[in-house]
């Protein structure tokens, strides 16, 4: 996702530190004091503008969830939405997925979603995907035990991998679709951005659910 | 696969038990004696009129192949194409997939192929489907250790379901492609009949590689 810098972006995420975490490091293990109700916490990694997050928010005030975006332009936009609405189950973070064991502690987090990442694509730059076996590691790090990873993508090379890096992590699969859209799983799926976009064009949607053995 | 009853079925197998094994129990722990070389066994299960088991013998005469069909009037059509051609590497068996333990001792092959298997879309026919657990079962006995199991197949809801099974089972993925004609797996691909005309209709080939842990 390539969005120019907006210069309002810094000060908005300044102005409000009540629903967009900067400094996660800090609020390590006291997540669930950062909601009005103490209930499963699920982390999506990667939120972008954060449509989804704040749709699954909406449709789930019985689960806290937590969005994490790298890139603050980014960041700041899904901010910008998730003020528009009465949302005291989300929260926002920015930040890096590869620091995620410095925000979280072990086991503090239900959930994990991992929507359209970025693919990827050259052999090369296989270790930044975000199902490489080294982030993987950090996931089992902070989820409960049997936490499960939820993930969707429109992207075929990126889903043989995740499908082959999870399976030889030891992960154990409860569900694959290789066309959501089609198939019973849909009736309660929040669309993400990349997702409507995608499937608009006619692509298959790509869904692997899958928990640490 | 679907075909008529051929009168002619019977007596040409009949007529050719150097290439065709009807009494496969018989032969269990024995199957290196039937091949002129002694080197590794691939067995197909569901071979269908054989051009996949018999394309493949000619390509790799460093293997011995196994072919085994259910279906004594398909099973006579591929030995009558098998007879066309000189492959001392190549044996065919009229049998069912659900006895392989009896046909084979544990560890007497060394690779084994399942090409556009029945899909029994319906669940409460899940048990008849060939990666179903207690097939999967067999295949780990008659397998080498570390055995690897090949699968093709245009049936989405088959391909899904394999996944899941041999993931639940602690396979180990070695290769997932779900566009199997367009990546670079490709090259070496042996066709199978069924691939052929799904091929032709443009439908995308799913093809899993995973070896028991
Ligand atoms: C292709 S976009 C998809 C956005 C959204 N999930 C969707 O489906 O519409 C991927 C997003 O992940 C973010 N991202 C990439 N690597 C990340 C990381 N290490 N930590 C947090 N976010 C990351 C990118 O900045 C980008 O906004
Ligand atoms: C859909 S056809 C595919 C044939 C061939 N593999 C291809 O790809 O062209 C499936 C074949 O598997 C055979 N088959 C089904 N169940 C079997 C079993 N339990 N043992 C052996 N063959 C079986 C069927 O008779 C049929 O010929």
């Amino acid at each position: 996702m390539r969005v120019k810098h907006k210069k309002w972006a810094a000060p908005l995420i300044a102005a409000h530190p009540e629903k967009m975490v900067t400094n996660a490091e800090e609020v390590k293990g006291k997540w669930q004091e950062r909601f009005e109700k103490l209930q499963p916490i699920h982390l999506e990694v990667g939120m972008g503008k954060g449509q989804f997050i704040i749709g699954m928010a909406k449709a789930h005030p019985e689960v806290n969830f937590i969005g994490l975006e790298i890139q603050e332009t980014v960041a700041a936009i899904a901010l910008k939405k998730a003020l528009t609405e009465d949302l005291p189950n989300l929260q926002l973070v920015c930040g890096d997925g590869s620091d995620i064991t410095n925000y979280f502690e072990p086991h503090e987090i239900d959930r994990m979603y991992l929507n359209f990442s970025d693919p990827w694509p050259k052999k090369r730059h296989a270790k930044r995907r975000l199902t490489y076996h080294t982030f993987l590691d950090g996931y089992q790090t902070i989820l409960k035990e049997q936490g499960t990873i939820e993930l969707k993508t429109d992207n075929m090379g990126f889903f043989e991998f995740s499908l082959e890096s999870m399976n030889n992590y030891g992960m154990k699969f409860d569900g694959v679709w290789l066309d959501l859209h089609n198939s019973d799983e849909n009736e309660h799926n929040v669309e993400t951005e990349y997702e409507q976009k995608f499937a608009a064009k006619g692509q298959p949607i790509y869904k692997l659910t899958a928990h640490f053995a």
